[in-house]
């Protein structure tokens, strides 16, 4: 049976800035320039969700993308969606919020909500603008 | 020698329905929602072909992107284009239209047309919306 | 007080053909060639709404964008979206779906629903593939 | 002399929040929902500034795209790039950053450093989101 | 009856390097910049054609778009595309390839063949990259 | 600890045609159609240039992406922006600039700059055209 790799996308707009709290604000300023400027910046978040798996013969789907969609949005958009990741998002609590390690994040998040329905993770992309991009795929 | 991935990408304008004929319509309904409404609906499909191999030392070439873009223009483009997946291609009969299903039936149409002219299909994606896609490695 | 305009996009996929039921096969084949194949092809579609106004001091805004998506919703996307353009949608009874008469058709369920709110209706553009727009500015 | 328009495209990520400070928080969590959330969102931003004239005999060019990138840079990007649009930026203190003002706002920054150069400020579209956009035009 | 515009895109890549013979080196350097090296250099152009009219009542067409296409490919894709802007094209000599100037002598070139079929021309549009457009309405 | 991917696009201008010099010019009209053009065509080049590794657990950053567009502009963008890539880079000398031998060139600048920080170059992606890509991964 063929393995296919299905793509759905989604997008958030959300506040946030570079800082380490356990570094002096000369370390910060330093490591992160314009993004620790003090009263935030934002972004048009675009994430992409891919999933791996057989099509079902009944229905010629890996995953209901619709089922997809809805996994994406109660675990990644509402809680992240014209939030600041800083202050706002329960699953952000102590994480520097760099493109890097929101995908991980989102990777957590994802994961096991996926998984329930028994199709497979493969691959979180997260557009911070459209030129960066951060990409985990589980490894 | 270097192993390069060359990317050509092309697109057609077609309808489609999803619906198992095998299923009663309730199931149907239940399985894809609007993507069952009886009468059609329709996509700007975008299909990205990707070869692997090495550049001809001649030509700096792993495949003349002209041959690429003929095949691609024979096997889907022209059967395909402005025309009913459910009901008008010869190569789709008995296949529910899913874009998972499009990739592996579109990849079986590529892959001995390319493997004829010394090449290797490495990836058939296919972009049904701007925000949902599939991909098929040949796996 | 300054004029702005505002512009919203939304998307629907649909199938249609283009056919004039009161002109010969030969006549319509050789009008529309592709667009004219019986059983359908379709697009998505995007379309862009675009009002005039002068930005309410209280607000800021020229109109409520999310008034603006949910009457783009009811008026446009709803009726159209997943549906069959010559056959399903009852404002389009008659009407031959090229991308000009659906931009007039589209302003027609528009414009009184929008003037209803005190804004004004300025534009309707329509893209039927990345490289086909039309535009209807209610002359 | 045949009039020409040219347009320049630049971007900046900023934080704000919709809030009218002299309304009560009822009122503006009606009037703005989620875009009104306490601890700011933000956007990539993307400005497109056009400008009118007469190609010059000499150059060919209506405007030196590389000094009207350089105003739109000193006028507009280098003071929001990186900032919270509602505190940190001294052309913006009073005005509720909607789109809508923050295009008027951008005009009237960029329409006098433009004018000095002999040439004409024609638009200021400004893109909050891939699918809304603001724009004036000077009237 | 409405008045309807509709836009058809089309692209080519060529060459071109920004020099005005009649002047000096050092003239040209300072006017110019990179795009004054000597060697030159170029672009994928994209070019939008608009054209304006009342719907055929029997087609639904201002113009069929597949004419508008084969007046674009004849007028200016072929005779530009993979060619040297400054040496290549006929109607191009004596012209400083600018966008602005590209734009009218686009123009030039197209209405005449449009007008001879009874429609429109409304606007050219050049996209020299993704951040700089020129656009030329005829006045 | 998890392996992320980032990536970062940049552009360029340049002139090229593919020609081998070592062969006829017969065997190069055949081999290269138009793109063996005598006087140059050329291209909006987008490269995108992926990096893997660990986020610092300092930073959130698997390498500061302000140092990879430094490396970038320093590697590839400088020497190539605005520019004849037949001609005027001293890396291409004898490279027949296809986008698959401009991967390897490139990657070849890219890979020794960003092992010294202490990243791992993952892939290079050229975009010659919006239609047309090649990536080198190292292989």
């Amino acid at each position: 049976m063929p393995i296919v790799y299905i793509t759905r996308k989604a997008h958030f707009n959300a506040a946030h800035r570079l800082h380490n709290p356990a570094k002096s604000d000369e370390w910060n300023a330093e490591a992160y320039g314009k993004c620790n400027y003090p009263n935030w910046h934002g972004h048009n978040y675009e994430i992409e969700v891919t999933i791996a798996g057989e099509p079902d013969p009944d229905t010629g789907y890996v995953m209901d993308l619709g089922t997809l969609k809805d996994i994406m949005e109660e675990a990644v958009i509402e809680p992240c969606d014209h939030r600041n990741l800083n202050i706002d998002v329960d699953f952000l609590q102590g994480v520097i919020p760099s493109a890097e390690n929101l995908t991980v994040a989102f990777w957590k998040q994802l994961e096991p909500r996926i998984r329930e329905t028994g199709a497979r993770l493969d691959s979180v992309k997260l557009w911070e603008t459209p030129r960066n991009v951060a990409e985990y795929r589980g490894d």
